[in-house]
């Protein structure tokens, strides 16, 4: 920590009330979870995101599928952090680093001193260089997307509704999910049961019970990185909702009006679908991209950045990266995966490292992955769960999945009206936030 | 009613099966009032809106202030009318109507033939020929609107929190409403909450408590329209929650960065704030217009149709007009007021009116608005209510509007979760949907 500070503002080290300056950059598992976790360390921090507020993105597919509301799965990041004296929360995004000066570079040029930075930009979409697909298949990272896929699919109903020609109603009520990860399967499970029950009723015409749900996976199985048996009864429970899985299959081409798949060793084949979900790979964020640059930094080819066991970058010990942007290793050898257990444990991690090494220490001990398990919840009364090796399905597993997500939500306000929200969804299919909202169905033709 | 069908696919009169075609333009409170008061009637009703879903407007400025999120004001149409099975709901926007043909014609250019028509389709915001004001000073006329306003309210406080310069700050943390109705009254008493308590603990650099909101209104007093002395003590309520009320004073001009007025007999003051919101006036929907063309109609000068007794157009006794955009006048020829009762009232009546006249009727009774009176609501405890002469304000106005409120939001569900939003808001001053959400704030700087 020699480095000359040429940020204007700037105290010099000498000066008794210089604390430490931590500066992290985006407010979500990772980056809120450091923030708490350096509650009472010596130090100054200041937490820069894009958004007002975090985010809890295990329940997005719920937004995009209706059941609940933007405000419902947020909240605010000063309100979350307001009693916590030693952090300031900011509006901003990071563009650049200057990691020879120790400075943060914002979009509207102003700069930001740290002493230690904590990296927690996390991902985004991949269409795996096919760009082109994003304005078919919407996928549902942002807030913005998921509303504008609930707008999407609530709209497909709605014009299948108001449509004649047989041919059109069908590529209207065909539903495509590409990609059957975590995501993936609980937005074909929701489809499902806002076909079959939520809409039941409420058509005059069409029979939204008839609506075909597609989910595409170029992999074997679902689930790839779940335990066979799992991917098993996870692909047996969507069958039963009426989803149509369709694994091997890997998509060619996505346009207005449907999706050409290939099925290994098959011919290509054309299937006209109106609505078309992205639910495939994620790429590190762009700040993430530059950061990589600046840093000379090693990256795999979704550009996460290779860290070292203690999560600093190579030759950076004063960069943190945690969370979807950092490329960390289990003891075994495999990756750990993008999900928000991993980025709160690493960001709590990477403040504990912070306040030991404030006390002096030269070496911290690495960062351990305490693996709880992993699950997906299909439909009602329908998850498969992982938890320390132990395999359950069906009921027991979604019972365990509603307690944890209600259990994690951040602010009790939100737990409260989430709990309601799915008391109504469980007791009546109805779902709380079936809005058409953002654009004009005008806009929408 | 012999006027030719030029509609493809309308079947004969001579017809058994043909039940005579209600189609009800807008699903709003008059539109909606109608579809369910046919419920038991032998017609078949079309319900056309350009959104699925009904709004609870009154509750509106709740969202743009971040109490209440979108999808806890709104009901998807298709549901509430879901188990009322002589009405089929359709998303489309009407744009022109050919009164001899009894057809109305959407943006798409789709016909739907009637035998009655319904016109409930509102009114817009009107910017008294100063449309370039709409960009500086949104309203809250429309769901987007609402979000959008939300945003500028949130963002003036972080941009503060940003900012150095001593006169940008101040000129971010004034915030102006122009227009002192109930609606211009319910957004400075919630500003001045979010203010002085929501925020109170949340910022590091500014005191949110030291913001400014002002409320200016033309008139000589606030809410203009209902007897002097609720004026007085809403006014009063008002400035004890720290608003400055201006009256008698008129907007000259509105920009980026801030309002232009003029006090009567005095010279020009411009007021520095980034934050406008509009309040102002209303005007006949876009379709009203163009309907008023067609039925070659008398209107006001915000373009309300003048209608008969009976709410029909005169001359045309199968088009009725119920709501905003209707001219109707109390028996003292005091004209009637654009407010949720009278629209409900309108719409009810168009349908008893319709059922009265399929059995045989040559006239119904006039419409008679039953007028249980007015209420506006300033903020935590305070409100100010004309509830059948009896002038009421403070806490017991308060407990009526809140109590008159949740009973009027048409579905359960919401119900329960606006009331646990206002059990957390009344005890914590916390706002469950304080989200800064529909453009980046790259985008808006």
């Amino acid at each position: 920590m020699t480095n000359p500070r040429t940020s204007p503002g700037v105290r010099a080290e000498s000066d008794p009330a210089h604390r430490p300056r931590v500066v992290i950059l985006g407010g979500g598992f990772g980056g809120l979870g450091a923030a708490r976790a350096l509650r009472r360390a010596p130090v100054d921090v200041t937490l820069l995101d894009r958004r007002n507020f975090h985010l809890f993105q295990p329940l997005m597919y719920q937004v995009a599928t209706g059941s609940l509301s933007p405000g419902e799965i947020a909240a605010p990041l000063r309100s979350v952090l307001s009693a916590q004296k030693n952090v300031r929360v900011l509006l901003g995004e990071a563009v650049d680093v200057d990691p020879v000066a120790q400075a943060v570079i914002l979009a509207d040029g102003a700069r930001f001193a740290y002493d230690t930075l904590i990296v927690a930009t996390g991902s985004e979409t991949s269409y795996y260089g096919n760009d082109d697909w994003k304005e078919w298949a919407p996928s549902i990272k942002t807030l913005e997307e998921a509303t504008a896929v609930r707008h999407k699919i609530l709209y497909a109903f709605e014009a299948a509704e108001r449509a004649s020609d047989p041919e059109e109603i069908k590529s209207w009520l065909t539903f495509i999910i590409v990609g059957a990860g975590p995501t993936g399967l609980e937005l074909a499970g929701a489809l499902a049961e806002i076909a079959r029950e939520t809409l039941r009723h409420d058509f005059r015409t069409i029979r939204p019970q008839e609506a075909r749900i597609i989910l595409i996976e170029t992999a074997p199985r679902v689930l790839p990185p779940y335990p066979a048996d799992l991917s098993a009864k996870a692909e047996k429970s969507l069958s039963k909702l009426g989803v149509d899985v369709r694994t091997n299959v890997k998509v060619v081409r996505i346009d207005a009006t449907g999706v050409t798949v290939e099925e290994a060793g098959s011919a290509h084949e054309y299937i006209p679908a109106r609505t078309v979900l992205w639910a495939g790979g994620i790429v590190a964020s762009k700040f993430g991209k530059r950061l990589a640059t600046q840093l000379h930094a090693e990256t795999d080819r979704a550009g996460r950045i290779r860290v070292l066991p203690d999560l600093t970058v190579p030759g950076h010990p004063d960069i943190y990266i945690v969370g979807d942007l950092a490329l960390g290793f289990r003891p075994d050898g495999r990756q750990l995966p993008g999900v928000a257990q991993v980025a709160i444990q690493e960001g709590n991690y990477a403040a504990r490292a912070i306040r030991v090494r404030l006390k002096g220490a030269q070496s911290v001990p690495p960062f351990h992955y305490f693996d709880k398990g992993d699950m997906a919840v299909i439909g009602r009364a329908s998850a498969v769960a992982n938890i320390f090796g132990v395999h359950i399905s069906g009921l027991p597993a979604w019972i365990i999945w509603l307690f944890i997500h209600l259990l994690y939500i951040v602010d009790f306000q939100s737990r409260v009206l989430v709990f309601v929200q799915w008391g109504f969804l469980y007791l009546t299919y109805n779902r709380g936030a079936r809005l058409i909202t953002g654009r004009s169905i005008t806009d929408a033709d």
